[in-house]
């Protein structure tokens, strides 16, 4: 059975208990379980954080436990500010990391057209909301 | 009676114990104390930290919890570079948040006169000491 | 007797009598007189121009007349392209002036996020509407 | 049974005949076949050409013809410099545009990690070599 | 007997009654008084004022007048903001005009090393003073 | 009768008068005759000023006035500088404001390039000389 | 009877076929059709591609042609991006070419408001509709 | 025999038919027979184009004949602004691809100073009018 | 007996564990203890955090304790990133602060070339592996 | 009798000898004289170079020799490019420097407009020709 | 005989003594003396130096002597800073100067694609080794 | 016993005699004795030049010279402009080359923390006057 990690990172925790009409009703736990129903032969870990260093002490762990078939990681705002989690990728070099957004990002802010983790994720997948995650999936268990 | 939450940002621990002459004698504690004496029909919530995922968390409660008439907020260094911030501030958009700032950050180095947080803010008051403070709440209750 | 200068800049003029559903029914008399109601023990003395020189003289007019607790500076449109402005209020920098603005002009275009007054200033209050001028005076009677 | 436009733009037609230890040996020709034998129920239409004008008319016909599910287009060297493109694709709005990439942009030269078109596509995918056409068909048919 | 045309701009009436360690002393009018002594063949006409458009017409009026050696101009804070004065000077290109100021600009803020009047200016004299003037009107009458 | 409001900024006064090889031997006085016999159903007010202020005082003043069916603003130097007249023009929104320019501005300085007013005009003409005036003309009467 | 070219570039062959609410039910023909019968004297040839290179054959063509009043050329998105167009114009100086925009470019996003054009033009007209086709011809046939 | 193909951008067909006191009387047929002349022991082929895919495709078309010596190309104004030609050069890395200009393009405009091909061609030879093409053969034949 | 703190940031703990073949076989508690057999009148205070907000914590906790003759610290991503580090090490003011990095950053990107806490650093030393802590340590000893 | 050094950077040792249209017919060595018999009391020491070097070596000497008024410096192209003058300069602080051009620089090419040494000089002097030079010494005499 | 300059600048005189895989084993002499013997009917005079200056005065000498065919001239590094060099170049302009490099500066260090120089050469050619030197005379002796 | 070459560039020489509550009042000669008696077992060789060509030549002398453990190198100004100077360090890649500074340089002036010379250099050391040299002895010496 493979193992994905799934990183989440600042305000995701506030997933599908407001606006539900541009973020839907899905809760991240439920964006979870969706996920393992959808993938019965992937173990999925999940962490969320909206603390830069604790995310970048899981996906530590995450490299030191081994075994994981890769990471999906939607950093949300760290994705366009961090340089340790940038770092930190790039340290777990043998891990696959899928970069992943709910929206896309290329509508908004201009500050949010620049990502400082895309160079060192093994691919970018935003703008397909949930349905990113169970795409990042697939091209990780593939 | 009104509740405001008082959310004080990194390096704002050590107020009113070093530097006197700049910043005065009054420590945080004593501003709040003092805000409380000054507006008596406002029960202050106060937090400090100096780690830019927990003033998320504690804005994140806030909203979950409810009641607010506003936050009065100084995020010191992270008003320039904190999106994680930002966007808490966007999601917890039915709360009013005041950006304040204790010194003219725009006599200071041209770093601090970009400020990520204003945008999504009710509005900014910054170079009158531990009196915009007072202000702010003034402009809250008002 | 505290006497304060309210200084208002191009196109405030108009306030009050377009758009109320955005800047309100209040004109900038009413505001005055607002102001006069509730700050009984402060004198205001009000002008407007769309005449950068005409803000520079009143502005030395009030320098060599003396005897003001402050000034109360909404520059308007000029805030982001007066040097001429900025320095005439470095050249009275024995008085107190404080910018203002009705809107947070941090949500508005890019070239209104720079403002040529705020470093020569006391401190800047926006984004609390015709607020933001009973903050001010409160600022500088205080 | 659904239908989608897959469309390549400049240097794409040389995929698969060259350099095959970077790109893979897989031809166009054979990567629209394998699409169609693993997505059975989609029909393919494929269009390539090098010229921005070819690619501006295709998208026009697709749009004029009706009845495309979406389109996965991999802009190649236009996605950096065609404004026509983008406008193309913004004014057949109704139809969904993926944008694709086979190299995760991001690591190649600065001037590959501006896209003027992601801003009007549905979602980005990149990096995934010519899986991430495969998964474009995935989120399109979902 | 050469006629020259000391043209000052905004915030210059201010010379020498304040910050008399920096800028001396001398009043603009003294200033004039002490240039009209040291050149006794020329005849020196004055205009200060803190309006750009004023400044604008003035150079209209002595172009209009005519016989005059030149100008001396001290444009201050308009030197880095007024496209206006620049196409002045250049529409009366007959006129030599000599930028001057006070202090070393260069020594200041980086707004201030910008001028937009010096391409279309004979020459530029900064630094001395009010010195400055006096070389300024030697260059002229040369 | 239709009513259109010609508005004319810095440096345009000396129109005719000089330079007759590059802006030929036309007066602006010339110009508004000019217009007033090619367009006959049309009444033209004309205002000329060197000063930003003037200009903004002229364009309120129409717009209180009422009945306008447009402006004709060639605004010169301030086209590059002033946001106070493009707060004006926004400001008297329902009146169709159309720039003008003699010249074809973007052969010349790169500072001439960007029109700060350009923005919040109903449209732009530029480099036909004086014919410039009655295209526009042309188009607001239409 | 003189003759004028209309160059029009890419997407503007979906004119009137699409967002009538925005851009009328005037497709490019009508367009054409109706400046025919507003200017009986004047013979108009016609000419749209998506293609950059076809623009510039088309320009050629005319210049070796010869006997052109002028072009009226709406080069939409390339106007922002084509070397190659500004070289053709520049390289075809004998004819007066005269840019025009259906919209108001300037209110559109930031790489609209750079044209690589305008600079080789005789003039450029934008922001009034297909009004802005007929100032055009007025302008070149005057 | 040695083979070359002379490559030739948009608007280098006009050349020697206009502005002869520039480019000289020389046309682009006649630089191709001359170049035939002086080097007997080459054979060379020749495409111009104003079509920056019709370029790319010559480019492509020359790499899969093969037996090519190199490429003199002269990309004109998509010297600046084509990545599709650029990668084009790069896909036909075996190939030796010289960049030739018949001015010094650092005398022209400032964009023309930026090249997007130079990295991936093998030399740049610029300034020496047609005899830029010859010192580009002499460079590959030798 | 001196008294130093080696403060150590996000992704240092990994040091020594993994590409020995640039970072060496050295762990950072082997560092700490090979610095302490050097200087054996020196006592080593050590801690290292992913978290921007611990490390603020540690240097005023250090400062608040006293004693210290210096902390020699690896702010490792943060120094490109953190105002909230730069304002604590300014606020502790009395303490030498001496900035060290393992690698010669000016070799790697473009955004590690800056560093936002150099400025209020005592000095800085970067390129020489762990010896850049020996050096450190002996230019605060000294 | 005061004493005063003439330093005069790169290509000056030409004057006089070619382009006299533009820069007259006077030689550098004439200009000494000129300026010796214009301020008899004035000793003059004079130094040419094309080598930065050289140039500060020789601000070094005045600087050790001592009993100078000050400097009349044209620094010519390393105006523009040298901090190592400009650091000798501020080393000299005790002595007056005067920094001097012949033409107006800021009439050509852009990367002339900013001066590395005007900063560190007690004024810049412009435009005047040869008279730049006198104005200098009698600047420096006064 | 015609008589050519070659001038080499900083680092050139350890060409071919060291990294002979990158820049082969010819020494600057060798190649003088290969140029020598290839063009048996041109004189050539050759100088190197490390020294800004030099290279201006041995510029100057030959301007003076008189005679020269042209100059060949690899600046090396004062490509990229030397106005000083620009401005020799420019004030011997009746000799025609032609820019060289041996390795193609467009696929290195973004510094070294601004050349100060190429504006005023008569032309340029890089990327050919020291066949580029051999191109550069050919192109002069023609 | 080893060898390392002290190599100081331009206005270093003054040190010490000049400003010595800055510098204080060590000499550079005093320097280079200080550095003898405390490393006894190295030889050092030392050298201090204005001129940036003489630098050079002087690192090229020690590389044929050989058996250099290493070179101090203090650029000053030369840090921040030579081009040439960072080609020499990279040309003689067998020599580590420490660069150091007396002065924290990120404290002073913008230009100024721009080193060109750090990139090619194996470590930097700066901030702790004249013990920065004998810091980057230790550093080559272990």
């Amino acid at each position: 059975m493979k193992k994905i990690l799934l990183l989440n990172g600042p305000n995701l925790n506030l997933l599908g208990t407001r606006e539900p009409e541009i973020y839907g009703n899905t809760t991240l736990d439920e964006l979870v379980e969706s996920l393992a129903r959808r993938f019965p032969d992937v173990h999925f870990d999940h962490f969320q954080s909206n603390c830069e260093g604790a995310l970048v002490d899981r996906l530590h762990a995450a490299w030191r436990e081994g075994g994981y078939a890769g990471v999906v990681l939607n950093a949300g705002a760290y994705t366009h500010t961090s340089v340790a989690l940038r770092d930190a990728i790039a340290a777990v070099g043998g891990m696959d990391v899928v970069e992943v957004h709910l929206s896309n990002v290329h509508r908004r802010e201009e500050f949010r057209h620049r990502s400082l983790i895309s160079a060192v994720c093994r691919g970018v997948i935003c703008g397909f909301g949930t349905e990113s995650y169970a795409l990042a999936v697939a091209a990780l268990v593939r």
